[in-house]
C-alpha cells in the first residue's frame, strides 16, 4: 500500500474533472472594501474588487465591529482558554446569546464553531433526543444540514427542492405519532431563490412536525431588524428552530440556533459537536453582538443591498449574461462546464482585476456550475460598469451561452 | 407529541444522574490570568482563581498575541468573509499553515474551525480518499476521533487504552493489503497519562499503516519548540499526520492537521467540514502564528509549566488527596460520584474563590468523575497554598475517600 500514491489519486480524480481548488490569497485592507490585494504565486500583487464575499453588507469594516473586538481583546485577551463548560464561557458568551434569542424574538439562543457545526451538531442530536424522529429535509439543503441528518443515523426523507406537494406526500405517509421535523433554507445560497416559509409552516402545523430553518444567508439582510426571511413574511414566531451564521452578513464567524429555551437546553447538554470544543474567543462574541446590534437598527443597508443586487441582474440581463432567476441578494450567472468555469474566473481575475471564484461541485450539481456575484452596498455603478463589460467581453471571446437580451 | 415535553424528558434525564452542566460565567481580565471575575446567578460578582483553564501557558494574555490581533483587525478588518474556497483565504491563513507545517517539520499544514472538526472532518473523509480503510482507534479517544471514525462509516477496531499489544492483535488479523490508520492520543487530557508514541511507530510500520495522532493537549508544551510530545521523544518525523490545536495552549483558537503535502491536499479537497464553512477571522490567524512562533522560542514557558504541576501533584499526596498517575501537566483528582464532584466545586467556588469545574459523564466514563486542576507557570505558591488547604478541609468536611499520603 502506497499511501502517498493513493492519496495523489484521490487529488487526480479531481483535477480530472476540471474541478481542483485553487484558493485565491488575498488581503483585505480595513475601510477599503469590496477593494483586496491579490498575491500571485510568483510573488507580486494586483489590486483586485472582490465579487464573491459573504460578507453582504461590508460589516467586516464596520468601525463599530472593529472596535468592539479592540476593547474586548483589552479587557480579556484573545482565547477563551476553555469549552463552555470547562472555563469558557464569558459574559460577552452570554451576551452575545441574549442578544441572538431577541433578535429572533425567542426564549434562548446558542452559539457554536460555525454555522456548519450548530447545523451538524443540532439535527444529529436532535436524533438523540427524540427518540424514532423523522427528518423530511429539501433536496437542496446545505452539506452541512446532510451531514447532521445522516449522522444523525435515523429516519429521513428528501423532498423535491422547494416542493411542498411532495413534502405533503412524505409528511401524509409516515406514522401519525412519530415525532417529525421539516428542515429547510430561507435563501438558497447557490440559486438564490427563496423557500414559501409560510406555506411549510402550514404543513408543519397540519402534520405535528417541528420547522427548522437554516437562514445562514439572510440573517442582519432580511426582516425589518434584519432577523432574516421569517421576520420580513411575519411568521418568525412559527418556526420552532432557527439556524443562523455569524460568519455572513454580521462579518464574523461562528453560528448559533434560536427557540425554545427547553429546546436549546436539550441540546446544550446532548451535542457532542458544542460540548468538547474550546468556545470562541471573547473578541468574536464581543464583534458579532456588535454587530447584530448595528444592524437591527441600520434597515437602509439592506434597502441598499437590494438595490445593488437588483441592480446587477438588471444590467447583466440587458447583456444577454445567463443570470439564475434569483429572488434575493445572490447573482448566480450559469456556465454549465467546470473547465470553463475556472477558466472564465481566471480571466476575470487576471485581465480585468475582477475576482469571483469560480461555483463547482460539489458546492453545486454538475453542469450547473457557475460564477456566483454577491454585490454590496459598496460595489457603486463604476465597479458594476467594469464587471459588466468584462462579462460581455469574455462571453464573446470564450464563446459561452447566452440569453435573450431583454430591455 | 408535545415537542416541548419531550425536550424536558431529554433534560430531566441528565438532571436525574446528578450531570446537569450549569456554565460558570466568568471574565477574565487581560495582565491577570489566572484571577478572573465569576458573575453570579444573582448578578453580584465574585474574584476567583481559574484553576481548570486549558489556556496552560496564559498564552491568551501574552501581549505579543494581543498586538497581532490588534494589527490584523486595523489591517484586514473583523471576518474572512467567506469559505477557504470562496473570498476566504487570506495571508494570514496561509502564514499561519507555513508556520505550522515548519513546527512539525512536515510538508504542509492544514487548518480548520476548531480541533474537533480537524478529528472529525479528516477521519472522516480519510475513508473516502482511502477505499478499504481500517482504523484502529485507541479507547480513550476524544469524542472528536470517535465521531470522525464513526461518521465515516468504514470498518473500525477499538484498542484497549494504551495497550500496543490488544493493537497489535487487531492489525494482525486485518488484511494484509488494506490500508490502515492507528488513530491515538499523545496526552490523554482527562487522566493525563501519555501514549507509546514510539512504540506505536514500530506497529505502524509492521503492518504498514498510517499513523494519526491528537497532540492537542501538547502542541506549544512538549518538544525543544513546542511540537508536542512527538518531538519531546524524537520521533516525530516518523509520525504521518498530526493534530493539533490552536485553542489551547496557543491561546487562541481553531484546529489543524499537518503532513505530507499530498495528504493535507486531499482533505482539503475532499473534507465537507473543510470545504463548506467560512474560515476564521484574520486577527485569529495573526493571534495564532505569534503564539506559535513565541513558543517555539521560550522552552523557559515551559519547563515552569513542568514544575508548577509536579509542584501541585506532589502537595496534594502530601495532603492525601486522590491524584491521578498523571504523567503529564494534567492534575486530575478523584471524586467518583457526579453529585458528589458538582457539590465540591461549587462549595470551591463559593467558599474558597477557586474555580474548577465538576468534570462528569460524558466527558469521562461513569464512576471516575473528578476534578481537573491545569496549574500554569502563573499560578503562584500561594495560590496552591490556597487550594490545597481548601480541598483538605472539603476532603475532610465531605468525607471523600483519601489516600495513604506520601511525604
Amino acid at each position: 500500500m502506497d499511501y502517498t500514491a493513493a492519496f495523489e489519486a484521490a487529488i487526480d480524480a479531481v483535477r480530472k474533472e476540471g474541478r481542483y481548488r485553487v484558493f485565491a490569497n488575498m488581503k483585505r485592507h480595513r475601510g477599503d472594501f469590496p477593494r483586496a490585494t491579490w498575491l500571485r504565486e510568483d510573488g507580486s500583487e494586483q489590486e483586485v474588487t472582490v465579487w464573491c464575499s459573504n460578507d453582504y453588507l461590508g460589516q467586516g469594516q464596520n468601525p463599530v465591529v472593529l472596535d468592539a473586538m479592540h476593547t474586548a481583546i483589552d479587557e480579556a485577551g484573545s482565547g477563551s482558554g476553555g469549552t463552555r463548560n470547562i472555563s469558557g464561557t464569558t459574559w460577552y458568551h452570554n451576551e452575545l446569546e441574549a442578544e441572538l434569542a431577541d433578535l429572533h424574538g425567542k426564549e434562548a439562543a446558542l452559539v457554536f464553531s460555525s454555522g456548519y457545526v450548530a447545523n451538524e451538531a443540532t439535527l444529529t442530536t436532535l436524533y438523540k433526543v427524540l427518540p424514532g424522529l423523522i427528518i423530511f429535509s429539501d433536496a437542496l439543503n446545505h452539506a452541512s444540514m446532510i451531514a447532521g441528518i445522516r449522522n444523525g443515523g435515523g429516519e429521513r426523507h428528501i423532498f423535491r427542492h422547494n416542493d411542498l406537494a411532495h413534502l405533503e406526500e412524505l409528511l401524509a405517509a409516515a406514522p401519525v405519532n412519530a415525532p417529525k421535523l421539516i428542515a429547510f433554507e430561507s435563501v438558497y445560497s447557490m440559486d438564490g431563490d427563496i423557500a414559501d416559509i409560510a406555506g411549510t409552516i402550514a404543513l408543519a402545523k397540519k402534520y405535528n412536525a417541528l420547522t427548522y430553518i437554516d437562514e445562514v444567508h439572510a440573517v442582519g439582510l432580511y426582516g425589518q431588524r434584519g432577523a432574516g426571511v421569517a421576520e420580513r413574511d411575519g411568521v418568525m414566531d412559527q418556526i420552532d428552530i432557527i439556524e443562523g451564521t455569524l460568519g455572513k452578513a454580521f462579518g464574523m464567524m461562528g453560528g448559533y440556533i434560536a427557540g425554545k429555551a427547553a429546546m436549546c437546553d436539550a441540546i446544550r447538554l446532548w451535542a457532542s459537536g458544542f460540548i468538547f470544543t474550546t468556545s470562541l474567543p471573547p473578541a468574536v462574541m464581543a464583534g458579532a453582538t456588535a454587530s447584530v446590534r448595528y444592524l437591527k437598527e441600520h434597515n437602509e443597508r439592506r434597502v441598499a443591498h437590494q438595490e445593488r443586487a437588483q441592480t446587477l441582474m438588471r444590467r447583466f440581463r440587458e447583456a444577454g449574461i445567463p443570470v439564475f432567476p434569483s429572488e434575493s441578494h445572490i447573482v448566480p450567472v450559469l456556465v454549465g462546464n467546470p473547465v470553463h468555469c475556472k477558466m472564465i474566473s481566471d480571466m476575470l481575475l487576471k485581465d480585468f482585476n475582477i475576482y469571483v471564484q469560480p461555483i463547482n461541485y460539489p458546492t453545486v450539481p454538475k453542469g450547473t456550475e457557475r460564477l456566483r456575484f454577491t454585490p454590496s452596498p459598496d460595489h457603486t455603478d463604476e465597479m458594476m460598469d467594469e464587471l459588466v463589460t468584462a462579462m460581455d467581453k469574455l462571453w464573446s471571446h470564450c464563446n459561452v451561452a447566452r440569453m435573450p437580451a431583454v430591455a
